[in-house]
């Protein structure tokens, strides 16, 4: 089964596709969408649409996790993100892939082991737990990765029973 | 000329069009695209593009409008209302209609004259300015226009070289 993790943003939205049997994973797939800032918000979001769609049409994705943008960020920052991850959900509700959300603490007690962890050391956690030489650029990529791992294990935690 | 003014949101996105010659503006239509809040963020998220797209085919608007939203709102208002606005953007960019963007603020002093009108006072005067026999039911709808007639407004001032 393929699991698509998601950082929504306006200028940059990191991906990245995990196969997942059980609690066994495999990393497929890590990058990100940029969109130009000189570009007008609406011509943006378009270029996000459609490479999104290309990514759900390519990996076939079975379940997207998405990083909840509500936490720390200021009004505007919240707005933008706001933006990307409507785009996002669009994309992949109109494919059918149901979505969860996750904290940015959740997808650090889940790759890392608590809560507090730091940028670096979720991103070497990543590449580390995945068997990846490093982790994957740009910082997005692999926060993405992130992203979905958080959904594989949360999905087996419940699987067993917890 | 149609102008389409927005108030996004995700529960109810309120619509208003104007046809606009000069600075003469007549009503065409009012209204808002419900979502029902039992449903997954994507499926309502869909609904509202797939809304928003058969507004734009139907009054093929020259020019578009909406609210800015980052003002006076909490992170999860702006996160949801981000949304909401993500879709408009996306569906009228794909359409090659330009969206200008205005904040509350600017809404009220163009339809009131200053702008800390309240709500209700803002409502009425669009239907008077519109020559409708009491404002459009509901809020959102004469919000929209309420945007939608700001719009109108800054275009004519813009032309007269202020």
């Amino acid at each position: 089964m393929f699991v698509l993790g998601i950082d929504p943003g306006l200028s940059r939205t990191g991906y990245g596709v995990i196969e997942a049997s059980g609690s066994v994973m495999r990393p497929v797939a890590a990058g990100a969408i940029n969109t130009e800032p000189g570009m007008a918000v609406g011509d943006r979001l378009v270029e996000l649409h459609r490479d999104l769609t290309e990514l759900v049409v390519e990996y076939q994705p079975a379940e997207a996790a998405i990083e909840a943008v509500f936490v720390n960020k200021n009004l505007q920052t919240a707005t933008t993100v706001g933006r990307a991850s409507g785009i996002a959900y669009l994309v992949l509700a109109a494919a059918g892939v149901p979505v969860a959300e996750y904290s940015p603490t959740a997808v650090k007690m889940a790759v890392a082991g608590y809560g507090n962890a730091d940028k670096n050391q979720v991103q070497r956690l990543v590449a580390m737990r995945l068997g990846l030489p490093e982790a994957p650029k740009p910082a997005d990529a692999a926060d993405a990765l992130a992203i979905a791992m958080c959904h594989v294990q949360s999905r087996t935690l419940k699987a067993v029973g917890r």
